[in-house]
């Protein structure tokens, strides 16, 4: 349980000669999120930081709106060959106890298939106008903030491996960073981290990633109020449809002093 | 339908000043995959190719392990607002008619929660021996895949935001290359276009990724009988493991001549 790395016996090529030796790798294990004892959806994930994952995961699907609505989230059977607890499996009660279907088509079906609909529908969904965000970042903090991330980055360092995302303040004050071999999984587990502070809506805040940035993310960090997203990489045509929609700030291809911003561009000053 | 990119304005910082531009995006738009009617599961993918993408969809799932038994594929409702076909539903017709449920609980509730078991299910259901693929790849071809891989991503060089997946005989000759938004769609896409062209078992091949190596991408390498990925950056723990198990040669950080070989390191001279 927990374990976020492991070794492997890796054969090293390199111009000037061969060698084996132990090498680190980014562990990835599937978790089974439960509500009520329903399985909702499994997601590969890296070990670690569970109960936030699943308060994140929860809140950008919609199923709750703050840390009140969960009573426990507990590890529940799913044993290895050995009978030994995989701590691979997560049950989680709200309040009240809510229905879910399997994710696959609930949060799917209606999804964007049709164009911009989906669009419209988070947009309507998500409890916060970040518009109202009136918040400013200086371009001289964003620049500083890949190195911030990479810095609390513990895993990707060894493995090099692992996304990164984390939040920070917009003075650039670092509220919390967290790492995953998926990139979703990462961000859930930032804002699982905002939701169980009750910190929500995040106003004022930067969601900084390792990544890309797509749909997907800008639906979480609107989902958690946050008003600025910001990328090492690119941003896909509908992340940036969505963030013009929401009123988000979109930033892309943050490396050092430069950037692009694809939306909201008022804020950056 | 079918644009692959797309222009947005941007404001693009640098330290030497600031300018607003047209920039070149990478398209997202959601898939949906459709079984003789029935919604399988929905994917956010780059519009192009989606007739290979969703044969390498149904192969990786077990649900096809031939072209013959696909019948058709067609384009079906899903219209914008202004009541034009979207062009992101695929309805398959299947040869026998198969019963289909949604995707997320269909391959992820049997999956992989308990450890151990899910590697052996898979090793199990994979039709190809590749532990007999007797297939040899030189340290020098493996070094110029990634450069032929980049070349071949046309989309990339404009947005700087898209997977690419190729394949490549193990004499280093380019099969066929895709680009997607999501690393998973573009393998499917290679792997579809070989399931169309009924190249399967993919003997004699290597899978090159421009991206890291999740459990995933192995397990839709080892449907289709590629005996060698390699990749820019890192697998994770789970990759490598289930590479072991099938047999499969695993590359990682193939970065010009150097690389890491985590698994079925005797095919590699």
């Amino acid at each position: 349980m927990g374990r976020v790395t492991t070794r492997a016996r890796v054969r090293r090529i390199r111009p000037t000669g061969e060698s084996t030796r132990a090498d680190t790798l980014a562990v990835e294990e599937p978790l089974e999120m439960r509500v009520g004892g329903t399985p909702l959806t499994v997601t590969m994930r890296t070990p670690g930081s569970d109960v936030d994952l699943v308060h994140g995961f929860l809140l950008a699907e919609g199923i709750i709106t703050g840390p009140d609505e969960i009573s426990s989230v507990r590890y529940c059977d799913g044993v290895d060959e050995q009978g030994r607890n995989t701590y691979n499996v997560l049950d989680v009660a709200t309040v009240p106890p809510r229905e879910v279907t399997p994710r696959s088509f609930a949060t799917t079906s209606a999804c964007g298939v049709c164009g911009t609909s989906e669009i419209d529908r988070i947009r309507t969904t998500i409890p916060w106008d970040l518009t109202a965000d009136g918040c400013r970042v200086g371009i001289d903090v964003l620049a500083a903030l890949p190195d911030a991330l990479r810095a609390a980055q513990a895993t990707f360092a060894t493995t090099g491996g692992i996304h990164g995302a984390a939040l920070f303040r917009t003075d650039g004050t670092l509220l919390v960073a967290r790492e995953d071999v998926g990139r979703h999984n990462a961000v859930d587990k930032v804002i699982g981290w905002a939701v169980r502070e009750n910190l929500l809506p995040l106003r004022d805040t930067v969601l900084m990633v390792s990544s890309r940035v797509s749909f997907e993310l800008v639906q979480k960090a609107g989902m958690a109020g946050v008003p600025i997203i910001a990328a090492v990489s690119a941003p896909s045509s509908l992340a940036v449809s969505l963030g013009q929609e929401l009123g988000m700030t979109v930033v892309g291809f943050l490396r050092g002093e430069s950037m692009n911003v694809y939306a909201g561009g008022d804020r950056v000053v």
